[in-house]
């Protein structure tokens, strides 16, 4: 778990945060290593180390991939490294003069992810929690929709926990997926108090479960890295979420309008076809389940921008998905 | 049946062929009746006739939608017509004296609808007879996507046969949807003969049931005019007929990648997301598909806007869905 | 004050809840008379009637706006009015037998007038209540920024209350501005609950005050239409709202910063340039207000349209600003 | 003439196929060398080798492009080269260590230029027998069409065999115009079986001369290489194509009303204005034209893409022109 | 000739300045007339007058299209009108009570045709002149191009002067053609002097040509109202007016380059394609004639909007082709 | 200052028009200074050089930042540079032998800047001169609207005349924003004598100051870089400029309508809200505004494309800003 500036799971700080000039000797994962060659002919490598809150370059030279391969070093590998630290065009480089397989064996790659800053566990039982509270079985003569859901994410817990939410806008992190689903939970179920003829247990269904067809959209590696797959590609997590909703009903007694309306809701919830919606919103909840949406995609970008950002200061380009530079006011 | 000027099922010529100055009694469908008051508050109505060719409304004075539905007479009725033609703004204004239910019984309701200029059946039969030339059985291995494609085309005959294929843009006629859908697939096999490394028998599945979706994304009546259903609006035709491909797969050894690819292929088949497509086309038969459609839809608007152009003449505006005003040339 | 199907203020019921071959006397609010000749050159006039919940045209024939007027009956009169209920086209239709000034002159025009479903007063009295509650004085250093929206807001009470929101869109009615705003505030303070880091003082003044510039750049008539002024065509909402900010702050102690993340919020609350914002916004509070703009804007075009839906039913057309038809579900 | 994995003008294999580790001596043609010089102030070069299927670029140690020029080897010089190949970053790289004149007199530029699957002269020939085919002489009342498109690309055989069809897009080699023409030729043909009021001598002038105006707008190297000319900036293909029709009228004897239309579909063949058309397409000829040219476009980009792909993979980011990434089905 | 608010060609005001409750007895040109049926179906019509300044719709009961032309009375015939002025919702409203053949022979329709405010001879010789003024001979190498501008104003003088240059957006008027293009030339002539290195042969030969094609874009009748003709649809004015160009060059000695330059200027003065352009500015020239056709036609527009606006109003509606409502101010 | 090749202040030549193979010694302004590591660990830097004229980046290798930083070079300073010019892929390549403080204490940063082609002194006075001639005191009613602009241009005298007017798109040097302003005068001076219905003081009042926002948008460094500031981004310059304009009212008997109305320009002045306009142009003058602004643009981008092209010459990309490549004629 990570929280402040120290990995809780290694004791570490932010490697960000060390010193220029100084050297360090510390746990950190390999995730990816990528060869070169300088114009003399000579390899040497570009090793990206991730310290549990973001990902860091750093070169090490006169090696190649195959001799670190040699050493048992590959993506997805935890080494102890000895690193300098110095200064370059005024950031800080990273140069690294050893990597060795990490002497601590209890060390494993999930110690040296990003995750969201709540935890895991703890989102997930409280969007079960809310789903239950928001139940409603209309007088016994249904099943209620809160518990598609719940079967839902029981079933895909798993994917459902680690899965990103994105290959590199917002939420690309592994648990993004789970921390973007929470939080959006939370406001639906804030904004029903606002709007108190919308459906609680509609929306906060939809919140949940908008976005569970991204489990198939992308593959997320155990380091948080998200790709495409081909079914991605072909169907998009729109179609695949829908479709997903639909094999749950089977045998069940659930109120077939509300789960049209689910469906409904998860094809929709881009919000218009140019932005890749299979139909718009056709009921409120479809509506507000689209700002909150885009709402938390929104606070998702400004969080990350602000980690960097000096108070007094503008962000040094547009960013992408925000259409502006990027301003974090002195008070 | 519909032919050239004469409407085979009741031996009358079309009734926009009647000359300025005449009167007519002959038989015709009331599809639909709209009372109007005058500015003395007397009603009157305006009735939209078919003959089997197209629309003509015309006016009834002295009258009123209650006084009709006492003589029995409301939409969808076939009625025997005391019409006479004048000019008005340089067109033709269709005043009715009379209208009484027709004393021929045998006529019935789709003796006055217009349809495609092939016939039903011959379409039909010759989409199910290319499918089957198309069929791939993979030496075995596997049952031809072809054989889906029948087995859906063969348990939803009958709407597929008589749905329309829009609401106003293109093929918006009872039979609409088999028309399209067959000379959609006549071009699919045309073009697989010129970029040979395409998959027939994929490409002409496609095309047989790219819009299957519409059978339940409109309601056409019996008089072929089409209207959204609830449905049609929540969910789209795409994700419909999506949906139904993989309803049919159930229980049958079809190739999985290929079935995967006729559902990317409706799903993708408007294109662009701006013009609806659940995914862009990510194979060349999705992409093809997606241009034999488009062609199909603007030949379709051509051939319209010709029936009532003369040589050398440019239609008065813009037609809706080809940007441009039409013009029909002179040899 | 206008509840369910009766108006409290005149204990008559909803207008269009009068029977068809029905007559009525009842006094109702005359708000737009408009004269129109029969083909015969004879006059007659539309009147536009008000009854608190909406606005209906009737007929009255033999009569002319002259003629009206001479019986002191003019736009903004109440009136007592004698109605027949038929239809016309399977609408409604509604003909006026006779008008005259009302007798109980007790009756004023703002009891006809449609108002939002809160009471102004309790709206008002909510938006300073929420302002002050998330008042920020900095430890003793600045006078809060609530305070600086608490001043506007009492300064401009009258107008704040009853100004309409738009010409057509949304909220377009009396008090319309004040109903947007307050439901604005109440989500803008749920949402800080969700997203911790929002400056909830800052959002909330921002939610209070985005759209008060509305109040020069329509002239909201004592019926509760809105038409554009010349202000309003030269200078939008937007930029007269950051001026009227602007001009507050001469001689008090605020947080200069704040007010200036203020004033950039009312500028960028459209969101992007596409749609008229200033400048795009640059912090997430300013970001947050968008969202919660555009959700309110929707929210409410849904309730309009819920009101004249059935369960089950979807409406006859895309649905201006919603991108769709709309759907009532039926559980 | 280029086929399958072998060069059958050189009788080498294709460079992409040499394995890692390998080293290689054979002939291949330089089209471009660019010098660079390492941060130790050495110069290298980067030579750009053509085998007559692929550009690929290689580095060239301790040299430099003046010493490569007083060794006679320039851009368009066919040599014989020593390649050493290896691994990076899981890609093949390429290293020269010899280069020189090659040996064999008779290996020309032409013999390493990447052509079209379809023998030049095959494809100029069928075209001119289709549009022969196609002729029309209204019963000896005019010159054919045909007779028009024939006499132009007999004028212009050498540059419409030759001319690329594009800087980057498609068909952007050597014989890319005509093998684009070619296609679509064939393309019109096969439809006009499907849309029989098309006249099939004005569709298939149209295929064969949509994009003559090509030759003029680009230069195209020997090696097949495509850049703007001034004329191309100034005044673009459709009207210097439209142009050249007209210039090719005088004194002969052709229907003035086919001609017209020969130029419109010209000038209309990209569609919309938005993508270049001059008028947008006014007769169903041109529309089915633009269709056709956009279908031929595609179908080229797919082809191309599907060279590097392994059956069941994605391409690795989205394809310019296609909107989306590729798939290459596994059956 | 028109001016101020008497029309100097018949002495008689404008018709929109007679005051509500007068009758009239006067000269006027009949350009449309439309029969319409009341609901008793009596035959009135409607008919387009023209005063020299505008068009007025008047009514004429008891009477039909068929009557009128019994007594000679058709489009474009100049008739003795008796009126009677009333108001009708606001505004003024015409009945015609009787309607003759003028009987001042001498009256024809030019003299009730609106025209531009300065007088067309005028307007023309001053081009011709500022055209020779900018000539420039490149000492005697060559003929000037302004030479070639004049010898197609020369040849085309009459429609040159006539033609209208747009249906309805702007300078949609007899004569507008050259209105605008003086307007233009001037204009070109002023900018000249500030950037000094535009060629101003160059500007202002593109200037008075620029819109040349519209000649045979728009057929305009004597009654200045423009409508398309075929050629317009399938060729567009750009295309038509860049041949026209091409065509005047064989036999002289212009400086081949500037009169390619010229082409360009007429294929790219619509700026953009999205806005019709064949190609795009690439020269300063072409980019000025795009602006100061933009700002010509916007003039035009506002001119037209201040006609019938007060001080301190501002239009009743978004104008088409400014985006905004105008506004007149009040000093 | 700068004029043709030499710098008049340091009476040096342009460096880029050094010869390949030459060395030279020459005073030169460092602007910028980036460090640099080759594959080997070695520090080199680049330099960015000024002469005037234009910028160039020079490779110093051997040395790092902080080597320079201690021999007293630092961004902006003047020094003297011993530099070598070479060839590199067809263009000049410049290396750095050595750089010293320059001996010369005389020279300052100014000297090396690039300046508009015109002097600013002049272009001051001239735009006050013109708005003198332009005041209008509506005979003695109100203060003249040109005093206004010149009590503006008076106090903010300094940065008006030495801001940029971009970051890169155009008029971005030192005195750009002047430049700007100075020719858009002096066109709406000129424009004024072909459209004399507009206000010529009002327009040159506007073209004054419609980009006096840019002040404090960007901050302009000594060496005429311009940068966002916080300001910029939070208010944009439409916002800052039209709030300037406000401010200088107060105690002055200017009339108001005309105050508004210059206030509507500044808002007005992109145009439409796609570009960034607050409102779009109410007023002729507002609309003629957005002309010139845009027409001044893109003259100065022609003319900063033709100083590095030859006559018959296409820039080798589409110019940003510009939509096309740029075409330098021959004559």
């Amino acid at each position: 778990m990570v929280t402040g500036g120290i990995n809780m799971l290694t004791n570490y700080p932010k490697l960000t945060d060390a010193e220029i000039g100084s050297t360090l000797s510390r746990p950190l994962l390999v995730s990816a290593i990528e060869e070169n060659t300088d114009r003399n002919g000579k390899a040497f490598v570009k090793v990206t180390l991730k310290d549990g809150f973001s990902d860091v370059t750093a070169l090490m030279f006169a090696t190649s991939a195959a001799d670190l391969e040699a050493r048992l070093i590959k993506p997805n590998t935890v080494v102890d490294a000895d690193l300098a630290v110095s200064e370059y065009q005024g950031n800080k480089s990273y140069k690294v003069s050893n990597l060795a397989p990490a002497a601590d064996k209890l060390l494993s790659v999930s110690d040296f992810v990003k995750l969201p800053p709540v935890d895991l566990d703890v989102m997930y039982n409280e969007i079960i929690s809310m789903l239950n509270s928001a139940a409603n079985n209309y007088e016994n003569t249904h099943t209620p929709l809160s518990d598609l859901a719940i079967r839902i994410l029981t079933k895909y817990k798993e994917p459902y926990m680690t899965s990103s939410a994105a290959i590199s806008m917002h939420h690309n992190l592994r648990g993004g997926l789970l921390y973007h689903s929470y939080r959006m939970v939370k406001a639906a179920d804030a904004l029903c108090n606002v709007y108190t003829s919308l459906d609680r247990e509609l929306l906060l269904c939809g919140a949940a479960l908008h976005d569970i067809g991204k489990i198939w959209e992308y593959s997320t590696s155990e380091a948080g890295d998200a790709a495409f797959t081909s079914n991605g590609i072909l169907f998009g997590h729109l179609y695949m979420g829908a479709s997903l909703i639909k094999g749950f009903t089977a045998g069940y007694n659930y109120n077939k309008e509300k789960v049209q309306m689910l469906i409904h809701m998860i094809l929709s919830h881009h919000g218009t076809q140019e932005w890749g919606a299979v139909t718009c919103p056709a009921i409120p909840e479809a509506m507000a389940l689209h700002y909150i949406d885009n709402l938390d995609a929104k606070m998702y970008m400004f969080e990350e921008q602000y980690e960097s950002l000096m108070e007094g200061e503008i962000s040094d380009k547009k960013v992408f998905g925000l259409d502006n530079r990027v301003y974090k006011p002195k008070y």
